[in-house]
């Protein structure tokens, strides 16, 4: 079969390489019919993520009909059409009991992390892929759902609500800020919208991205490159700051900005993948009551997403900008590598 | 009266000033039976804290009588034997109907903070106080309680459990780290058995004061100067981390000890007063799911701690080593600066 | 000034009685300018509730001005445009403290309940109220809320968000069940939209009030008059059962109906008034790991559903089918009283 | 083997059955250590719950050594000392995913629950046991743990937590009533010290069980035989009634006593299996703002509880006041089919 494969850093091919097989009783074989690329596959290539080896299979997100089950699996049967979650869980082992999937201790014996297609383990740009855990790591798609709207819920749409929303306990009534209006960020926005706040406050540099917001439930925008972006967000509130305040872009500056913006009482929920370590101004903080979390998504809300996303009250498919086949691969990567030049927000590999 | 009056950066003095007067409806004075010294109140005197006017009357902790009561007041009658409570809170403001005393938004104009006392309004180093929004800011005691056991209610007690205990999200089976051993940390050891943990490990470099952690509660104690300190702690783990890690200091580098002990899905709470920035590594915290919390105390569960109090179920009388009258309140400032000398934890003056 | 008095069972006038004055320190005097009748009044006037005394003033909802403030109030002026909540509360007793509301112990000495206006003191269908505790109690109307906005943020727009959807823990995703759609059900179907869930399903015997229901914000309908109505609700799950089964009627029927169609593991809000026991199937119930909640209104909601219904994310003003002027008074309970007959949901009288 | 089969109503034998072999690739043989009887297995051979088939081996509490795994599990392995939970779940169906095992959807395609053993497939009562879905079913005892202390958590002292303690949300300085001292009051009693209340009053007509309960951590007793059991009851709250009141009987007259001492904005916690229906006071209690909550256990702080046990903290071998050998079962079931004759509260059949 084709995969798109990490060659070292700086260096992928879409290529032949083996069909994967059954090596544990749980696992499922899925032909790939969808997939997508997500800014830590362009992390990986870059080489910033060492752990990673040579030859792995890339890419943690996709669609596709099962064509062989392990031996111990009774729930799924060839010819279900899945979404893969990107995290996989054994739903056995005491995270997993406790629906903290993000951090299984029995993937493959890779213990502690829950994800790792196209990490650990070789990932879904590929035509075929080996699921391990599968009874816990797939969902069936409705009929008549599109490529479109479900493949955000592999990472991407579960995040923003995971980490951002719900970890940030987002209430009726709040005004939330989401520091960063790129993909997961407008998944934050989107998805904020299921708690019913006041308002939600995109902040961004740039004003492509924060137009786009506004399309994605924004009811409010600002400008974080304007002198007085602070006092603007705080003339939103009353005065005292935001209720909630999702940092989504993973940088040193933006996660501060978060901390400067949040009531006293309030919330900061962190989703960005961070590089560096942060000036924690706990001189100022400490006295604020405020709350800071962070994490890897667990997806343990894929499936009441799936619901919503069939109901057309969550429209994902708005995230997909373009479309390749699963031929063009590199050209998706180039697209989706220089999103800003081509206005891309998630490519669709089909 | 005479009282314990700042008096610039390094001095002070117990010394005559006029009696408190009634200056609102819901205002009550009380003649102070007991107060004691809290390490804000050196750093105060250190002049750390600037925005503290030459001639404040420090103390913020205190047992009394009432003497007179405002015109509003319905509740409370001249003859109740009261505690104040650190935090004055009106209870009608946006912040006081969520519980969020700390940040009452209507303290005598003094908007944002609930901790006046000794700070922005003179405070319980003295022979009579004026206490603002009395009804919701002091508590009567049951008859048969000492000073001794009611005095640590007003701050150290209820900010270990709320700030320690309760945003840590303590659970029965946890095991609890609590790095410092100091007043404040032993509150949170002492209270953070309300919540069944399994092991609560005080985490120290001095062994005297771990001695005392275990005789106020704790299961385990490490010696945060031994090089394997923090593989001490993970013994005392499946090997993953604690549940809830404490902060009870208010440096960096107990700040950060507490972010690499905790296990991944845990909780990092914050106690400690800080006076700096920490640098928080988020790049490797970020995918922990880990919660960060910190804050000022609410005292919103001063009155059910009073009833573990009267029912011997918390031992709060433990915390008082040295006792003083209020004319020798100079020297119980000099035993409490110099706690380890004397090897001094609280100080009660009465 | 004009009043509805309660003359005993089945009489009531509207007559000239005289001005309130304020009582306590906490009171303020309140110019009526809207009003409305709630299915609570009409009970009363029935005879239902004995403990109301002859000469009664009804009403417990309203929308005014201040025309004078007592001794100790601080935060409200002579000429704020207020919301009176249905529930009085002190804010200081230990129930007001927990946001208990509706069972502050401090009312007027009428120790246990927050519920006394138009009940245990004179009410808001009148020219001019005295409103107890009134920092606690009532709320600012922002610059532009129209009467038919405002009127049902004093009891049943909270109502049906506290006591039905929040009791009833709804959540992103779920299927809710409302049991009724009179004013109160409709009431929990416009705010459930709150909290995300995928269906809002109205049932009720009468077709034109399920129509309303879908213009509310219903997903679905179901007749409860269809011998198979059960399972058209089942169908509307995946045929365990709703997640959240909102009773809104107040007959041992309705109850029954919820805890037959709320799925292992959900939730039964009651906000029904019931005037007789029901028999609770425990030996059917007992296994399903269901919660049943029920109670009077906190009101603790008011100043939150203010904000969006200013912001137009809750057309609160759909509630107001008639309107009438003060003089009108027994032309509007004619109305209300006879609802089918005219169609009426809420009257609103200004 | 030998194992107790139940042969119709009113007759059961401890008579020879062919082994169990393993059936599905997730199960294992556990070679039987240990066993219990519970209440439930009386009610079965009365005839009571008729959906128990004549030759069904009866029991779902047990200790034991596994003998063989199936062919997809991995993190067990024979020669494992293991406590079996009563309840079967796959760990991957959408209510397992929520940690509600007690209604798993996947039980050996008997979809809703998860109690199977001794009901629906043959139980524990035996030389071996053929255990579903082990690896989310089965616990791994600690080294020098007897079988005294383990047994209980098989069932009644998780369903005493679990169903009383933690769906009845005991808070620290809570008043507690478990009404009801037989095994599982006793439980909810012993485990309600997890969470601080300030009392357990333990309420009973039988004066030689309330002695054991206080030997089991109740701080009160009260007996309900007496004419003012109920005003003995609030005596020993503020006078408003208990925070939670968990019934732990099962039949109506004790389900009515503990809503009848609940305080508004209280709790009642159903644990008690119920044979009729009751009559509910929802005319009184509608207006209270209390929760009911009821259920089957879910196990899934049976590994939490583990550790407690282990540690001490729980003394969890007190419940067995009688033992036998395997081939005692029939005196076993003598002795505890009449308790109050012989002082049993549980037997331990090793």
């Amino acid at each position: 079969m084709k995969a798109l494969v990490y060659k070292g850093p700086g260096q992928k091919a879409w290529e032949d390489v083996p069909n994967p097989v059954i090596t544990r009783a749980t696992d499922v074989i899925v032909k790939m019919d969808a997939t997508t690329i997500c800014g830590t596959d362009l992390h990986i290539l870059k080489g910033d993520v060492p752990e990673v080896e040579v030859g792995r299979i890339l890419g943690h997100e996709g669609i596709g009909i099962i064509t062989e089950v392990g031996a111990s699996v009774t729930q799924l049967v060839v010819g279900d059409r899945v979404i893969l979650s990107c995290v996989s869980s054994c739903g056995r082992c005491s995270n997993c009991r406790q629906g903290l999937y993000s951090h299984c201790l029995d993937d493959e014996g890779i213990a502690g992390i829950g994800w790792i297609f196209g990490y650990m383990i070789d990932g879904t740009q590929a035509e075929y892929v080996r699921v391990p855990f599968a009874e816990n790591s797939v969902y069936k798609i409705p009929e008549g759902m599109t490529d479109a709207e479900g493949i955000l819920l592999s990472d991407i749409l579960p995040t923003g609500f995971e980490i951002g929303v719900q970890y940030g306990q987002v209430n009726p009534g709040d005004v939330v800020a989401v520091v960063g209006a790129g993909p997961v960020g407008l998944s934050a926005v989107m998805t904020s919208r299921l708690y019913g706040p006041a308002k939600i406050v995109a902040i961004d540099l740039d004003s492509a991205r924060l137009k786009r917001a506004s399309d994605f439930g924004a009811t409010d925008t600002v400008n974080s490159g304007d002198a007085d972006w602070k006092e603007q967000v705080l003339a939103l509130t009353d005065g005292a700051g935001v209720d909630v305040a999702i940092e989504a872009v993973g940088v040193p500056a933006t996660f501060t900005m978060a901390t400067e913006i949040v009531r006293p009482g309030g919330n900061v929920a962190n989703i960005g993948v961070h590089g560096k370590s942060v000036d924690l101004k706990l001189n100022e903080l400490w006295i604020k009551n405020i709350d800071i979390s962070m994490g890897l998504v667990n997806t343990n809300t894929l499936g009441m997403l799936l619901k919503l996303v069939e109901q057309h009250k969550l429209p994902a498919e708005k995230f997909v900008t373009h479309e390749f086949s699963f031929d063009q691969m590199i050209e998706a990567y180039d697209v989706f590598g220089n999103a800003a030049k081509y206005d891309a927000l998630k490519v669709l590999i089909h």
